[in-house]
């Protein structure tokens, strides 16, 4: 293949189960985690160990579980979060730690009422406490999206030198665009001494609705890890989509980037997430939402029929769904309505169909939605020209 | 201000409606064009009027009843089309036709069976027609995410040539990137011969998540109308949202852009719509979901506590939502506990609240979520320490 690898960092079970409603247990989270092994996702953030019993224990028993990816639990830059986080994830194949502390001057000035240089100090004995546990250390900047990127850098330096080997860039308050969110990666890569020591991770959230797009910008721009969630899922309006980014650079192979994950098993993925936490996926979300292939105006259909790729980009089965259903309603046209018949038994004539089709058009004014027993009723309706077919 | 100002095009009532299910009467609809035009919008698309008799009668009450916006009425590059829809918005008082033609390779090969003259031909005898019964006429290059840019232009500025007043440049399949989408949109605005008689429109679809990125790209690089829906419903994926796209302008004022909508009454349209189309809007959505301004973990609830700023960039009540809920879960900090203790009458010393915190956990790691009569009885369950604060 020869494509740079971008590594997944799934973080649904801790900023994704950060959403109110969406708590879930030991046990929900375990099957959650072996399916995301499966997925092949390389990271799974299992939790934030001291912030209960609850969650200590299931960063533990993930820990235990999982066979291939990477298992990090997170933690402040406060030492006793450091130790119960590594205490935490030591039975792991592949254990990391993920610090750090606000960077931007809101969280230095309002949350921490501190300075620069004192954060980096924070910061650089974070990393190295937990460099004492475990070998894999990802750092991250809160509200690296509003973090002056000069003194950005510095942080990464000083991080990197620590031993960090992941730098976690976040656009916490979701505000980035993705040519600043881009440029910021671009500014990191370019200006931080020893950089090719650490991984960029993107981190975004979706406040205006690009945090996908902010990801792919950062991964464009040199980062190679996309922090993520199952549906997007997470506090306010989420974290990036896993099956976004990942079709994404599916869907673009001029960007020379990709992915582990096992793109068949999104769908299956994304009913399981949505059933266990009690979080609905609207029809109209991108690539796992129930509409994302459906097609019910008489225009798209017609097309769809005649050339799948005329109007859908990605094939359905690659996520795991088994077929583009064409829905029949007041705004299908002939093509659609014809394709249907056809389905259930029925091989209009040009004539034939266009007498159906305005009966068709009658009872769609009134339903939603036209189902197969309509169609048996339809050509009935219209039966004095239907009764020549059979 | 001198704020340049982009149109907001709502085509909820349209590519919105045209989604399995989502079918509306024609009092419903009436019922949403009156509120887009409370809202601000520019333009509404009332419909498809060749479509069926329901929708052509619809698209006819709705062009009696707007005061403010344009009504615009779909047709394909048909003369049938543009008679009918002419006919349904002809007592509008500011009417528009929206004509156009497939321009990709796919398009004209496999939908037309046809080649890139003939399109322009076609494309140009439409235009023109349209222009016969309206000033205003817009016309839409579909798949134009995937036509070439060269040719392109030479259809833009045919249409142009014969009257077309708005250039809709859509990304039917929802392919591109920001980069791409942006540069096509530069591309014609510097090689299109007369581009500065109409106005470029970003029409973008969700199909990898990137519709709202895609229409900022496309404004940011020249274009001056966005095409979206509220709660970007809309086929397979659906539409930009408009409530994304309008949001992120007002919150980057250095772009210097805005449009005339009046975000308040964002919130109570987004509920509006899903509700008369029984489409729900998930809980994560951006600007308009449920939890788009909840907090509940414990670091992001001490830090909007201290400074709201620190974690929200948008005003809730800019969008009509009251307040920032605070919901409280295992994630929850004691900053968050105790805010919420006091709201309910309890003012704990930092000793009481440890206590009251553990006794909290235990009941969070159990619960989804804790009200306010769950407080009572946790302070209640800490009893000897809380008996002194009374």
């Amino acid at each position: 293949m020869g494509k740079d690898k971008v590594q997944i960092f799934d973080t649904t079970l801790r900023d994704g189960e950060q959403v109110p409603g969406c708590k879930l247990d030991t046990e929900q989270k375990l099957v959650i985690a072996k399916r995301l092994d499966e997925l092949g996702v390389d990271v799974i953030e299992a939790g934030f160990p001291i912030s209960s019993p609850g969650d200590f224990k299931s960063v533990h028993e993930i820990a235990k579980l999982v066979q291939n990816a990477t298992v990090c639990g997170l933690t402040r830059a406060v030492k006793k979060d450091i130790e119960v986080a590594a205490e935490a994830i030591k039975i792991a194949k592949k254990p990391r730690i993920h610090t750090g502390i606000g960077t931007s001057e809101s969280h230095i000035k309002y949350k921490f009422n501190s300075t620069q240089d004192k954060i980096i100090e924070r910061a650089v004995e974070a990393v190295s406490y937990a460099k004492s546990f475990v070998e894999d250390v990802e750092f991250y900047a809160e509200d690296a999206g509003r973090t002056d990127n000069e003194f950005l850098a510095r942080v990464c330096e000083a991080v990197i030198k620590a031993g960090a080997t992941v730098l976690n860039i976040p656009d916490t308050t979701g505000y980035c665009l993705p040519e600043e969110y881009g440029a910021k990666m671009k500014y990191l890569k370019e200006n931080v001494k020893g950089i090719d020591k650490a991984i960029l991770s993107c981190h975004c959230h979706n406040d205006l609705g690009l945090a996908t797009a902010n990801s792919i910008a950062g991964v464009i721009n040199g980062a190679r890890q996309i922090e993520c969630t199952i549906n997007g899922i997470g506090e306010r309006a989420g974290n990036t989509s896993l099956e976004e980014v990942v079709m994404i650079l599916r869907q673009h192979p001029y960007l020379n980037l990709d992915t582990n994950i096992n793109s068949k098993l999104l769908w299956d993925t994304s009913r399981m997430v949505s059933q266990k936490m009690g979080m609905p996926v609207q029809p109209n979300k991108a690539i796992v939402g129930a509409n994302a292939f459906a097609h019910s105006s008489g225009i798209h259909q017609d097309g769809v029929i005649k050339q799948r790729e005329t109007y859908e980009i990605i094939d359905p089965k690659d996520v795991g769904v088994n077929e583009s259903s064409i829905v029949l309603t007041a705004r299908s046209g002939r093509a659609a309505l014809a394709y249907r018949a056809k389905k259930v038994g029925y091989e209009l004539t040009k004539v034939q169909l266009d007498s159906v089709y305005e009966n068709f058009l009658k009872f769609a004014d009134r339903k939603k939605e036209i189902l197969d027993e309509d169609i048996h009723q339809i050509i009935e309706v219209s039966n004095i020209r239907i009764q020549s077919i059979a």
